[in-house]
Order: structure tokens, then sequence, then C-alpha cells
């Protein structure tokens, strides 16, 4: 099979496609031939080496999400058989023709998705389900900002906020981006293109002074201790990314007064049993939202596989809205 | 009645005893006579003007936590009736020979507790309580981290700690107080008489290279990022107290890729339906642990009340292990 390889430390240039052997399927396991996979800013730390694939995936290609169909199963796979159209979370490997996965981390493609829509689909969406939802707990009439909102997780997240009867504002850097936003339920967007950000100020003024009940920070730095200024009582930070940096200097005592919660997020580096459970959770509670039309994964654009540089450039540069997605030709 | 009036911002010298008539009971609440009260560091920026009372607590007279008799009930009470002895949190007011309280934020007070050890138990342990079991899920096994441990909250914590079967780690800035934390259960104490403060080598050292998976923090400050190098995977900050200020500078990376949780909380501010679940829980979960003797109020000095002044002067100089308790006579 093919591989997207990462062949020294650097940029998208280093990116080779090469050839090896496929993997085997274990006793739990499927064989999937992947038709898509899509791009995270995580695909460019590790291209530095700054981000190690953890145990179990293949430490030289990248690639944390794909869609594709069963070519094998394993003796004790009962979820899944060959022909079925999957999508899924990896640790790494998703640049290649084939991987596999534990079924229980795997999900069946929603009807009417094709492969790039359900390439660009579970990164986004099981992260902002797993923020908002498991670790968040947002409930009904709740008010959320969402950092980076024309992100790919950001666009997942408000379509999410809107699904659940929450209210969404979003900030981002990009005018032309955040004008994309009102599809996806934003009620307001927050133009943040000063440094240190404005934004807690207009977002009390939409909430009658109260504050966001929920905030997902896609980018930290010096976003934060305008965040802790924007949240309501009793309101919850989750920390999923750290776009403009990790250092901040902030005020402890406004966590206290208001009791607010701050809690860092990964997937990546869970082991496999929060995996697991993530993916059987967002089955039962996600998957209904794309049959419904409720959610539909935010697609900048499709390049072919030799193309993964310059789809890794679009993203280095921030130009895109939404999820760029890579495919097998 | 007799009260300690506030006379005007500043130390405990602002302190005066003077007469007022006595409040009355709403149909919900116990008139109660104050026997015992006892002091929390909010009463010494209450008196410098800093922490004003919370609606429905007087905003002159100090005082978070009481035991006494209840002399009077209203019309719909039905927990506790005339002559039964009680303790529990006030929003402020119980530097008085009478208060009032809604009867569901009473507690009785646990057999073989006098009136003194039962005015050092509310702020204490429903603080140490509320952090460590219902925000804090503290698990059997699981490692505890407490700062400022020989203080009342601390003291209350560490009890609490062992009563669940968790192992504690205990800081503070005093050797010959840290010398008593080894009866309420702390495994070992962290000297931290430099600034800033270095522990997190010892906690993960004592813990296999873990680290803890809660941290009760009175301190905050340059205690936080410390801290947070401390904690393991997903562990969980429980900001109550900032002592060593409210200024901090932080890597929030680690708080990602160790998924940590940092909640603040304070239990003065808190709506009466929030106190009353509290104290609920604490009838249920917490008191039955004074009859068996596994808690037992850690109480500094006994002062009448017409020396609240001196009570509070050793409590700002820092000189106190656990609590520090004023009496009627």
């Amino acid at each position: 099979m093919q591989v997207l390889r990462i062949t020294r430390p650097g940029g998208p240039e280093v990116l080779e496609l090469e050839e090896r052997p496929a993997p085997a399927p274990g006793p739990w396991e499927l064989l999937v031939r992947v038709r898509a996979t899509a791009l995270n800013r995580a695909d460019l730390l590790q291209l530095r080496g700054g981000y190690p694939a953890p145990p179990g995936a293949p430490a030289d290609v990248p690639g944390l999400e794909y869609a594709g169909e069963v070519v094998a199963t394993g003796s004790l796979v009962r979820r899944f058989k060959v022909g079925d159209r999957v999508m899924g979370l990896v640790g790494g490997g998703a640049f290649a023709e084939q991987l596999t996965t534990h079924e229980r981390e795997a999900l069946p493609m929603p009807e009417g998705l094709d492969f790039p829509q359900a390439a660009a689909l579970p990164e986004a969406y099981l992260t902002a389900f797993d923020a908002l939802v498991l670790q968040g707990g947002l409930r009904l009439g709740e008010s959320v900002l969402i950092h980076a909102v024309a992100s790919g997780v950001g666009s997942a997240a408000a379509q999410l906020c809107r699904a659940m009867g929450a209210r969404v504002f979003g900030t981002g850097r990009n005018a032309q981006k955040l004008s994309r936003a009102s599809a996806w339920g934003v009620e307001k967007t927050l133009l943040c293109d000063a440094s240190p950000p404005r934004f807690a100020e207009a977002v009390r003024e939409a909430t009658g002074g109260r504050g966001v009940d929920l905030t997902l920070d896609l980018v930290g730095g010096d976003y934060l201790p305008e965040t802790l200024r924007a949240m309501a009582p009793q309101g919850r930070v989750l920390l999923v990314g750290l776009v403009a940096g990790s250092q901040v200097q902030a005020d402890l005592s406004v966590i206290l007064t208001r009791r607010l919660r701050i809690t860092g997020t990964v997937l990546r580096s869970r082991p496999p049993e929060e995996k697991m459970a993530l993916t059987q959770a967002a089955e039962r509670s996600l998957l209904p939202l794309f049959q419904s039309g409720a959610l539909a994964p935010v697609v900048d654009a499709v390049y072919p596989m030799r193309e993964a540089r310059e789809a890794l450039t679009r993203m280095a540069k921030n130009e895109s809205v939404g999820k760029l997605v890579l495919r097998w030709e």
C-alpha cells in the first residue's frame, strides 16, 4: 500500500509517498481501505517532531481520522463486515491506503455522506461532542463562546450547540471567514484582530451582563484571561487547543468568585477504553444528527493525496474554513 | 443581644461589642442562641471592607459559623425544636449572641462535641467535603495534595482523605505546624519556606512518578504553576483560597496534555438552594464520621468573645494550627 511518510522533521515538504506492506488486523480489529482522510493542526506539530504518535500507531505516518471500507475483519469482530463503510479516529497512520482499528473505535458512516465528508467528521465532531457534552455538561438554553469558530472543531461545535438549543457566540481573526458562521447557528461573531483580544464586554452585553456558561477554547494564550472575564457564574472553560501559545498571565480571583471550572483535554493520548467509550457515545448521540441534517461537516477543500503538501500549507496559513480533506484517487 | 460590630474599615481593632435587638425567625427559620463561633480568613477581609456580606446577612457583624441552641422556631420548622443543639454556616452575623438560619442550613451537633468544638466544624469540614467529595469526586485509593495543611480547612481535609482511604500529602510554611499533620493522616509534609515554592518533584517521587489525583489549594499565587506540575493525568485542582495572591503566570500546555481540571469555589456567595443542598449532603455523609471519631475538629485555641481582637490578630500572624474559636461566657 501507499503511505505518506515523514522523511525528516520539517514542514509539509518532508512528506513523501512511499510503498510499505499493509497492516494485518488483530482479533478485534478491522482492516480498512482508506478512501479519504482529513488534516488537523496536530499533523503540522507531528511533522516538526513535536507530537509523537502514541504506542500502537505508526510513528512516521500522520493522519488522525479516516473514512473508507472494511476489507478484512479479525476473528472476534461482530459489529462490522467486509464492505461496510466506516469512519473514525486513529492515533496516527491515516495518511495511508490501509489502516487497522479496533471495531469499537470505528463508526458506521452516516447515510448520505460521501467519503470526503465522512473523513471530515470524526476529529471535529467527536472533539466538540466530548468537550461540550460529555465534559462540559452543556444544557438546554445555555450560552456558549467558541474561539476560532471558523475552524473544523469550531464549526462542528457551533452546529452542535444549535442542535442542543444553546446560544452560540464565536471569535475569529478573519472577518471573511467569520461571515460564514451564521450558517452554523452562530448568533454573533466577534472579530479579534488585535492583541490582546477583546471580546468579554461584547459577550457580557449580548448575554444581559451574565456571560457565557461554556467556552470552547481552541486558542489559549492571551485569550484565556479575557475568556475568564466573559464567563457566567459556574461557567466551564474547555481548553482544547493552544494556537495562540501556552504561556498565560491570569487573575485567579475571578476563577474563585465566579466558581469557574477550566478543563484541559486532548483525544489522541487517551487510553483505548476511553477512545472506545467516546466512539460508542458518539454513535448513540451524535450520528443521528447527521441523518437528520442538523449536523453537516464543513469541508473547505478536497485535495488528492499527492497534493497533501499543498493542503497542509493552506492549513498552516489559516486560510481554510472548516476541514481540509485528502482523497485517494 | 450583644454583637461584635465592624465600626469602620480596618484591622481587628475596629471590632466593638455593642447591643442591638435580637432578630426574629421567619417561617422556615430557627432562632439560635450562639454559644461559640469560629474565625475565618474571610473575617479579616471583611473587616478591611473587601468582602461584603451577601444579601440577608448583617452587613456589619462578621462571623460565618456557629454552634448553639435553638431558642425559637418559625411556624413551618419541622426538623428542629427549642433546646436542640445545632451548628452551621451563615452568610455573616455569627459574632452575635443570637442569629437566625433556615432549618435546612442547620446541622444537629454531633454527640460528644462541646460548643467550641462544634463551632470549629462547619466552615472547615463543609468546605473540605464540598471540594474533595462533591466537586472533586475523590475516590478510594487516590492521592491528594493539601496546601496549608495546618489550617482549619487543611486539617479537616486531611482527616477526610484518611477516612476515605486516600493518601495525603501536605504543604506549609512552618515546620513546627507541619509536625502536627501526621496525626491527621498526612503521609508526608513538604516545607515551603522559599518563593516560588518547590514541592512537585517530591510529590511525584512519593507517588511513583504519577503525581496526585487531587489538590486542595488554599494558597493560589505562585503555588499554582508548581501544583500543575505535581498533578497526575486527569488530576483535579480545587482552588479554595488565595492567601499567596491572585496573579499567576502559568503554562497551559500541562493542563491540556495531562487533561487537568481547575475549579474555583467559594461557599459564602452561593444561593440558598446550594447552601441547603450542601448542608443536607453533609448531614448524611459527614456527620456520622464525627460520631465514629474518624473526624475531630482541630481547635487551636478558644477565646472569650471580648478577646476577639486578640484571636483575629493571632490568625493574621499565621500562628494557629486548626481553628480559632470565640465563646460567649
